[in-house]
């Protein structure tokens, strides 16, 4: 029963809510952060969130994890998802189980996101359930 | 916000908890229905259940969500994810929205098990999270 | 000049004029039926009509033309056209000639629509023009 | 119900009859334009046939429908099928239906004619049925 | 060394003697069960035999293995070697030791036969040594 | 600095205006002629143009430039830029510098419009700038 | 009619003048940028340029564009053409139209430079026309 | 041992000598015909000869062959070997033997000019051995 | 009823018994051509035997099957398997009826295992059966 | 006889000694850093190093070289190996020599590593020597 | 003019004459170099003949002639065409210019036999016409 | 600390110094095996070196190591090294750690240079570093 849970958002998430609407739904990012927020404030647990649109940031990012008490990460990398194995090594490196979220059904776009950098290394992949895939992925890293 | 769910489990899924634990897990195909049965009543909503070892008897279900309440599907369609255009075609012509539930990671598996015939007809899909995928999957038709 | 010609229908077929009309049109395979059954009724030849949703009911639909006096077939497998090598073998088992129907044009579709297991073996091929194309198919059939 | 109807031959189909007749058969071009014929002035249509060896000349014949009276085309590009962009884009500039038709069941011949550059375009793609396949096309576009 | 013996034959191979000859030989499927119980009393073990033109009914007879007695199974899955990812995960959920048969050799024939969904989790391989296949496969079962 | 420039057109070019204005625009080819004209009339400049349907009179044409005074083509191949050697090698025969210009963004289009054969053997490549692209493969020729 | 443009420069290009010029040519960047403002200053518009190493730093200044006044964007992405989804995420992000520009050929050079993952996304591309190609695509966004 | 030849030249080969003579050497098309002319001569036998830049004349030229004396065919389709499935069906459709000439060895060259639609049809096939090729085929079918 | 049986084997069977026990058994090679011995031994018919590292050598003993009685052969061509034209090449060269076989099972090995230069050329295959697969091709041979 | 050297780590090379030691070895980065000092100090030669997770922040640094007195890289570019095409253009850019150092061989791992976007560019290249790659390397670079 | 020329003969063309003759026709290695030697010796020139089964033998052969006179080798490597960049590299070491022969037309079998190694370093390549492949290749020799 | 050491040279490496230097350099075999041997003489440790053209040589030298006491085998298998399954087996079988080393830098060659049958079973990779990169091999053996 994970009790720190780092949340990371990948490049562009930052524009939640005003772009593409029609694809990544109205809601902010600052409205998702704050719904996880409740949720990790209920189970008495510890949830970080990290924003960028800079690969080595993320990577940075996620190498921190050694060093504060993460147990567990959720990550929506974007658009860095298809391009990037800086960041399925940095998970590696760290060795932290992690799910994969996507807030689009990746499968129903093109055909370059059907592919991953990061699923075979993940516990589990979330993909189209918007906002509440965080939140699924948030309850069950609580719960496992 | 759907009350009448349709849980549909593929191939082998009646096997559940003896086979394969390493992969798939202890509980029993019963133990997960039973849990799904407890959050539907919990919502007040009704929660069918189907297991299949024939595409044919799966197809012929989805099409009778046609002359029933069903309003969304759940669908764990396991080897005939990869394979079955029937099943595809059945979920496009009775026309109701469903999740793509798989309990194991099928990225970490197979190279012919990361393709999905459904994928880019659900609205999303959740993979590796075990029976919880399921439960999470109920939770989002319930609220949408 | 076959007199004794079986048509059969795979999967999801017998939701026509219902699933998507769009793409399949708003006749139902009753309508359809009823006008082969009056093409053949001119031409004073029997007709026999088979749908099912199970591959094997249709492999075993077709082995049965061993004991019966089908002279020609004309199939429209639906989905099992791309994935189904049983129904592909007992068509060569039987070793009548045949004709593969679509109603809508397969070629303007998914690409996993263009590849048929079927179309190598057949006679010819007809696709996308409606529940006309059983009709030539027919009458194909009744001339040579 | 198309009254004016342009049939297109494609090359080396002026030596229908005398050539590989084991694929082809042993109607002549002229034995089928006189068939054709035949169906058009039972439905009091007008029915115009070219043939041409020449890539170049097709296209500026289908685009002669632009000013002459011709509401839907049925073609055999023969080799010009699996090879010209050019004639796609001429059936797509004059925006008529048409029917593609090949005397020979393609799919049964050499992987490049598997292909084809207008099928994805055409209202439906008849192969195999002989000289039959021109007539099928006629009568459904003089029905619809 | 298996005492209980478990053989499956696949869609089509009730027609064997009467479907294509030249491919598959002219023996019927009952003298080719009556030679393997011939080998199997000789080694005093028990020898079951099951057909089906029904992949799901397939994959019930493997799974009924888990509660009947079978330590071994030969298999020729016919054409759902190739298109069933039902029945390998089946084999794979019962965890029986499986020789995999095919009457002709498959490498001779169309490329698409050229690919087993079965061939990985099997013990061995065996393709056309046409119904010596079955016995070999068998004498190797009784003796191992 | 280039004084005799021909601008080539291929196949449906002549179409313009009529043909998928939705892709093409509303231009007619002699609009942009006209617009070419007096672009090297400013510049004192020779312009020769011209259009056809048939790739052996653009190879004709191409070679033609041997004899004339042409210093730099400026090219529009449509449909032919995907399928001709002939003019590929037409060009690298003539050996002057050309431009290959596209009124729409191919990329954008159908993935066999996403390969030119005359690509990297231009100077350069405008796609999707509409008949302007012209205009500007003119005053770079003009220029260098 | 666009009154507001960026231009943004990708990775390397700092170094245009001294690096390859075999490939690049011997103008540097503030050769490039001077001639873009002079076009700007006839048009009296208003242009901005901006240049990054970082993927991560053009996805900032493309979202940056929310917030300040630009209808459009001409971008020579550089390596990042190839490789970044980010960057095309953030083009779609802002909605704004963009022309692609490259100084060589790209389509003369090695393969993996022959895909873009921005081309799909433009209004339209240009290659190889050096420098020019920059100033022709700001001329089509003064005009459009 | 044929007594009357057609030698076909295809596109671009007017050229010859002034084309490319990197590649092609810079023997003109009159010098190789006049040398084939005296071959034929020795031998008493007939040879016609025939350059075209377009497809359709090409294939009109073979086409013709069914009426005059030819009795083996060698051809060098240039730039139509890669793209040309209508010079192939009349090859095929006349039925005569032919060898197929390339004056440069193709293999050395790009890869789209290594296919050919005619040699799996050809007797056999000549590459790089300049115009020495056409004078050994004429030799073999004086021959043979 | 073959009395003449060629057992070869391939390069590093002679290492058997102490190579790669894990995959290819503890048995040597000596231990499997005594039991072939025995085995041609009852059947009163001859059996000879050879190994060699060399695919020249290999070549060599095939064609001497020409000038000796060999009417059968057994090849186990290990590595050479995936590589050898060679070797395909003199077996078709002898023509006489071969089986293939392997002791590990080829399919569950690298990719570049699965396909054979053999396969198609040979009556049969047998793989996975270990020692057993050489004793079931020669039960087979001596009995057809 | 390059006498100043820059060494290059890419992103997560700093977590080196802690992340899969499996895979990586024990030592840690400053040991590698430490060792290569030693080796330049017995060759009085100058040697930078220089880590980053960041793309951009490493092309930046290979550009910086254009300024300072580095004659050779030694460039372990990690996971932008296999995704970094500004890292390459950044490389041929400055145009120095290189080599490519990685401590496991990426040969075993998996196929997305076995692609480098530096290979074709580098003097050379060394896999799976561990830290004394590097050391390798620069010897190399120490004595040519 | 070469005055001394190697003839190599690959595997399995010591048995020409008796193997496939179908395919390679009734003439001997023997009668085919008895031909060979009849035109050096009209010419007046040296021809050697060297015949292999073994890959080293021929790649020692080619090396050979770094110390004899050669200077054209005229190959038919046989099935090491498609396997063998041994013999290609020892080709290249050498640095003679040779032709590459095939008795039959490789183009019209297997698809492995489409592809060789030694083509795109060769002079010209001739097949498809059996023995006087060779004659043309040594005239060929003998004349440049 | 590996103190008997094998060095493997493949195919035409005995050609060194005279073939093609631009790619190979002018250094002989002789040159590199003594300085091999100075190094070895250095460490005291013991060095054999076999070059041979032969892959079944090569392979028979492999194995013989079962017989001696080699510890450590450093190859350049040549051309073998992209073609031989055989040496690739051979190293499995005898089991000992190997260095692949290639003088030249492969990944600049042709694509099919960089495949290699042996790199995934190798303990590293060294190439493009000349002689050197045998050294460098022999060196890292000597410590590990």
């Amino acid at each position: 029963m994970a009790q720190h849970i780092l949340v990371l958002h990948g490049p562009n998430l930052n524009m939640l809510g005003t772009r593409e609407p029609g694809i990544y739904g109205r809601q902010t990012l600052a409205d998702i952060n704050a719904r996880l927020a409740e949720v990790c404030a209920e189970a008495d647990a510890g949830c970080a969130v990290f924003q960028s649109n800079h690969e080595g940031e993320l990577v940075d990012r996620i190498q921190a994890t050694r060093h504060d008490e993460t147990e567990f990460i959720i990550i929506n990398a974007g658009a860095y998802t298809h391009t990037s194995v800086a960041i399925r090594d940095a998970l590696a490196a760290v060795g932290l189980p992690f799910i994969e979220v996507h807030l689009s059904n990746v499968y129903k776009r093109e055909p370059f996101r059907h592919h991953s950098y990061l699923s075979d290394q993940a516990q589990g992949v979330i993909a189209g359930l918007g906002a509440y895939g965080y939140e699924a992925a948030l309850r069950y890293a609580l719960a496992h």
